[in-house]
């Protein structure tokens, strides 16, 4: 049975931080709108993927970590009530700029004016390392490629993979809590900030993690998901076997854009070409903003997703409200804008 | 007699927001920077103008005044101990992309590598009402174009006048304070958020404001700096007298680039047009963003410029480094970028 459509002026898919920010700058501008997301909770990526890592970067925050930051965002948004759908995936897209229709795979339907989307790295995943019986590992929680709650690693033995920013900064919040820690990579050099770097030699010179390099991952060692051991090769073939309850593999985001892919809009891999200060997408009145959305110089930072999202809510205006001129206003103006 | 010239990588004009964020990144990239002003403190309009307004949209701030926003982002700023040359006005720049020299009215010579514009309004100042006498009442503090402290206005009888935010925002701000308030402007309808102005309906209807429309400013009575009365003519050319000791004029501010607008780079009235992501100017190798700088689509949000900020460090990097490819890092890096 169909059910009655939502109504609203602009559908936001994804309620990662970006998202929360454009509804922000829509109910600024007194637009209505409704923020969509497949996950359970607000938050996207930051509370997702990493709620207790710092994030430096966000303008006068000197210091923020993710969940802390959807706080911040969550609470400059409350004022206005903005209506979420979660646990809903956006399948389809029909209609045109001033009138589109929206379908969720729980079968909701969406009328909305203008479309935003800030689906970030998309239906994002972690990628899974090639290893027999890693399902089982990884519905026991041995096998895990996120750390939410770094107190659960409390005296573990673990098994950090990877050479990047995520392994490197994982390895040194955990080296603390865990009764041994292995950092894995298939390099001698790890790819990281130069104070991350520094911190690293003098762990493994304390003794507080080992490095296994050049390894890769090999096999799992254990019975009915309780891991007993992480056994690693090297390039002439060597194996060596790593004694480890837990195994925490940090190969990045596979990314996908899911059904977003087949709307009619050009993409480009998994990302949205849109013109740069409109954040318009190839489809008239759907917009992209933060990092699905792409253009010459783009930079991938979460700023550059809020002011994306100030340009897409204010070249939104006009489709809401096409009779009307909006004065643009300073940041200082009290609330909602002058009309 | 001339000075050693400073050396940095960046010379950055103005420490407004925009200009303090903009070194900010600078230094998560590694490059060094110097940040000059004119004015003898760091935040620019934001604590010159309205340090106890707050400003509602800046991401993550639900609602911050001026003052508190340039704290947070100098904290920010605080670990990388950029230097500064305040009271210094930029009057010369020659040279060219990679070496520059720019010369300051106080003789001192900066080297830098690539400039980046903050200028905000510019050389800004407020607009002045055409009245006679008028210095003698703004030497005795009589005639204000700012309210940095609300507590200086208590018991005082005060008109203000314009009919934009400003004027209406400080008056609702100070009618608690005032012993009498009255709010002068020459039509009948004031610009504001929706909200203000049922503040301001409420305020009147209250007896806590007085509106004088339309009606403009005519004259200024007393002796010796001492405001007796503010003279109001309407268009028929009837005056008024109002009995107050201080007058509060809001006609906006009066930009001017100032010598900037003589370096050679084109400009449009008080702006300055940039490639949008990059915010390169037509001089290849300066930089202008926030206020000063323009581009179609441009919004004029204090969270823009942030934005503007990151593209303009990330497109200097290869100026500063031209040997060595940027990995541009998200937002969880560690203080400073992989390299």
């Amino acid at each position: 049975m169909t059910q009655t459509p939502l109504q609203t002026d602009v559908a936001i898919i994804g309620a990662g931080p970006t998202g929360l920010f454009a509804a922000f700058q829509c109910a600024m501008l007194r637009l209505n709108c409704l923020l969509i997301d497949v996950l359970p909770e607000i938050g996207g990526q930051c509370v997702a993927l990493y709620p207790e890592k710092p994030i430096y970067d966000i303008p006068a925050c000197p210091a923020v970590e993710g969940a802390q930051l959807i706080a911040n965002l969550e609470q400059q948004l409350a004022p206005f009530n903005v209506p979420r759908l979660l646990k809903h995936r956006l399948e389809s897209l029909s209609g045109h700029r001033g009138d589109f229709t929206l379908g969720t795979d729980k079968g909701a339907h969406i009328k909305a004016k203008a479309v935003i989307i800030a689906a970030g790295a998309g239906a994002f995943g972690p990628n899974r390392p090639p290893l027999d019986g890693l399902e089982d590992f990884e519905n026991s929680g041995a096998v895990q490629y996120y750390v939410r709650r770094k107190a659960d690693f409390e005296g573990r033995s673990i098994v950090i993979a990877g050479g990047g920013d995520s392994a490197l900064d994982w390895a040194l919040a955990l080296k603390d809590k865990a009764e041994k820690l292995y950092l894995v990579h298939r390099r001698d050099r790890f790819r990281g900030a130069p104070e991350s770097l520094r911190q690293l030699d003098e762990a493994v010179e304390n003794g507080q993690i080992e490095k296994i390099v050049p390894y890769q991952l090999h096999a799992l060692h254990g019975q009915n998901g309780a891991l007993e051991a992480v056994e690693v090769v090297d390039l002439e073939g060597n194996t060596r076997k790593l004694h480890a309850n837990t195994l925490l593999p940090f190969f990045g985001l596979a990314t996908d854009l899911g059904p977003i892919a087949r709307w009619g809009m050009d993409t480009v891999r998994s990302t949205i070409p849109v013109t740069p200060s409109s954040c318009e997408t190839s489809l008239p009145g759907v917009f992209a903003i933060g990092d699905v959305a792409t253009y010459p110089g783009k930079l991938k930072l979460i700023l550059q997703g809020f002011s994306e999202a100030a340009m897409a809510a204010h070249s939104i205006y006009p489709i809401v409200n096409p009779d009307q001129a909006l004065h643009f206003e300073y940041s200082t103006s009290k609330g909602v804008p002058n009309t």
